[in-house]
């Protein structure tokens, strides 16, 4: 496994090159090194004797058969759309680790075919709007979305269109009867797995997400001639809100509560804040515990405004419902991971994956791969080799579970 | 009184059309309204008898002498230029009031004589500096000031040689032997009088300011996969520390602090901030009770950083130490107020006067009016009939006791 291992991270290095910038790692959704990283993965799956094509939104679809039977297909795969100055890995690593499933699944005589997808799109970076890729797999691409337009003014029609497919046929994309269940290696893009020393984990569910505007409006006054007694200062009345925001997250296990973005009005050093504008991020794998701790932190706001004479009003952005993975697939993994002498570790996901679309179509499972300092979306963006290999172990176990409860 | 105190409203609305823009106030330093205003303002000196000059500054000096002797002169004034959509009070209403103690004085046969300054330039707009009128009156004008450029590129030495004046003749500006002392009337600025339902207070000093730059430097991170333990968020450390800035000056008599600008980096509503640069402002009107609180706050800062394994460092931009005034003059002040069977009031000045510059040169007192709602650098800015009724009768009271003195 530890020559596959390398071979799987000079396949993301040598994907890396095909970059719409020389020198930094930039592809977007449908942009020439999409072709170019297309015909290269072909090449590979046609070497392995897949059949290849590219669907109407782009994603590069190849399908191994088994010598008989091969009515059901696992699918499996990840995207190769990058954010602008990424890392190697995101994304690509998954796509590379399901060429390796499928070499695993010839040498087992693995009876279901495998269908493995390198997705167009997942980090919404030409239009905005991420997953266009699993959302024409999982039969939920919204034709609406088909107008948005790029920072060039060009459609989402148009751009397909370029490529030389055809948004009408995005329909066809979705999967069908035949599949069985869809799993997505990833890098974990977080902190947690090394922290804990551990190369891989089976993702539990993509978190839910609550995302507020938070608007604090005080009143705008001269720094040195308005008494304490007398402000309403704006920025006071937040910093104590952030402060709570990060308390209450700190003692509700598996909660993550982040104020990322804050602009203050007038914004000089010699007047008391008028007005402050926040964002609060609150996710957590049990919609309950998210609901109720956003509804703790918004009292807290109002308390903490209240005090001040300060009012607060937010808008809420984003209410999305985590998403659990399939418990059967991820109990595979888990035993999987028992199987081949490794530390079972499941954790929740804190961040959006095209596995997160795939669940509300097939059964689905996700397995995370440890990011050396958490770092992702950054050219430092890195993942061990002894990882790649523990993920190969747990793929080749995998395969073997669900190829004995099949035969 | 009542017909003085409608007549100095007055004259500054009317000061107030002379504007840069019509429909708004700005009137800068040596701008073309200036030229207006000083033509006005000559006119009514020398209907009061006054002997008038333009300094090479800018500023505009009436001279009324008494009938007999007048070797010593009282200086009294405040200035005319204005920040951009000013309010029509601050600073010329001490002009305005000047020019009714000459009134007073000649009806008291005040036996000093009396020089109105109609400073030039006090809030530093045009040139990013300021108090150019009174530098030049106390004295401490660096002609390296001259270098200065404006928006236009224009220097200041340009600026004054086109105005008709010459530079090189600024040192001629300062005030001899002769001046006594000088007295400036202006707005509070500020929300405590009309908290106390006060018109006029007698300023006991300028306070001394510290101004920090702070830099809180954490790690941007993924607000979705960074569990809040293995975080280092660099405005969860300023926001804890913003508190302490407050509750510290709250429980500091006379202590103002305040952070009135936040820059967040990257400041993206899903990335943990990486870094928070901040201001601190905090004054008082003595410095020893000052820098001990600035001190206290660095340590805050140290221990609010630590705790989350951030980083903070802070340079000083401002240490300005507090600027007394005169105990005498203030003291015929209040006495001129319990004379006039007004409270008496004193209370320090949170913001900059070109009477703190002119306390380096001689003995100065200063006497604040009532702001309605604590308003100014506003066309909202306004003043009250009584109050300016009430600044007069002290004003008669104050030259009455100045005359008793001197006979």
């Amino acid at each position: 496994m530890r020559e596959r291992a390398v071979r799987v991270i000079e396949e993301c290095r040598n994907i890396a090159t095909m970059s719409e910038e020389p020198g930094r790692i930039v592809r977007r959704f449908l942009t020439s090194p999409v072709q170019d990283v297309h015909v290269h993965l072909r090449s590979r799956m046609e070497s392995l004797g897949m059949t290849t094509h590219v669907d109407a939104v782009g994603n590069l679809r190849g399908l191994w058969q088994p010598a008989t039977g091969g009515e059901k297909r696992l699918l499996i795969g990840s995207h190769i759309d990058t954010v602008p100055d990424a890392g190697a890995f995101d994304g690509v690593l998954g796509v590379a680790l399901a060429l390796e499933w499928v070499q695993l699944a010839r040498e087992l005589a693995f009876p279901i075919a495998i269908e493995v997808i390198a997705f167009s799109e997942e980090e919404g970076v030409r239009f905005g709007v991420p997953f266009f890729g699993s959302r024409a797999v999982a039969g939920r691409f919204d034709p609406a979305l088909l107008s948005l337009k790029d920072a060039d003014g060009i459609t989402l029609a148009a751009a397909i269109r370029n490529f030389g497919l055809d948004p009408a046929q995005i329909p066809a994309a979705a999967a069908d009867h035949r599949a069985i269940g869809f799993i997505e290696i990833h890098i974990e893009q977080g902190p947690a797995l090394e922290a804990e020393g551990l190369s891989v984990a089976a993702v539990t569910a993509i978190v839910g997400q609550t995302r507020l505007a938070v608007e604090f409006t005080g009143q705008a006054n001269h720094a040195g001639t308005t008494p304490m007694r007398l402000r309403h200062d704006a920025l006071a009345s937040a910093a104590e809100w952030i402060t709570s925001v990060e308390k209450l997250a700190q003692r509700t296990e598996g909660l993550v509560a982040t104020v990322g973005k804050l602009n203050v009005m007038p914004n000089a050093g010699n007047v008391i804040p008028g007005s402050v504008e926040l964002s609060l991020d609150v996710r957590h794998t049990e919609d309950r515990i998210r609901r109720a701790s956003v509804e703790e932190l918004l009292d807290a706001a109002r308390a903490s405004s209240d005090r001040r004479g300060v009012s607060v009003i937010w808008t809420t952005r984003m209410d999305e419902p985590a998403v659990p993975m399939d418990e059967r697939l991820t109990a595979f993994l888990t035993d999987a991971m028992e199987a081949a002498q490794l530390p079972v570790k499941t954790m929740p996901s804190g961040a959006g994956h095209d596995a997160m679309v795939m669940a509300a179509r097939m059964p689905t499972a996700m397995l995370f791969l440890r990011s050396p300092g958490g770092i992702s979306h950054s050219p430092a963006e890195t993942v061990r080799k002894e990882d790649v290999e523990a993920a190969l172990h747990v793929s080749r176990r995998f395969l073997e579970r669900l190829a004995a409860e099949v035969r």
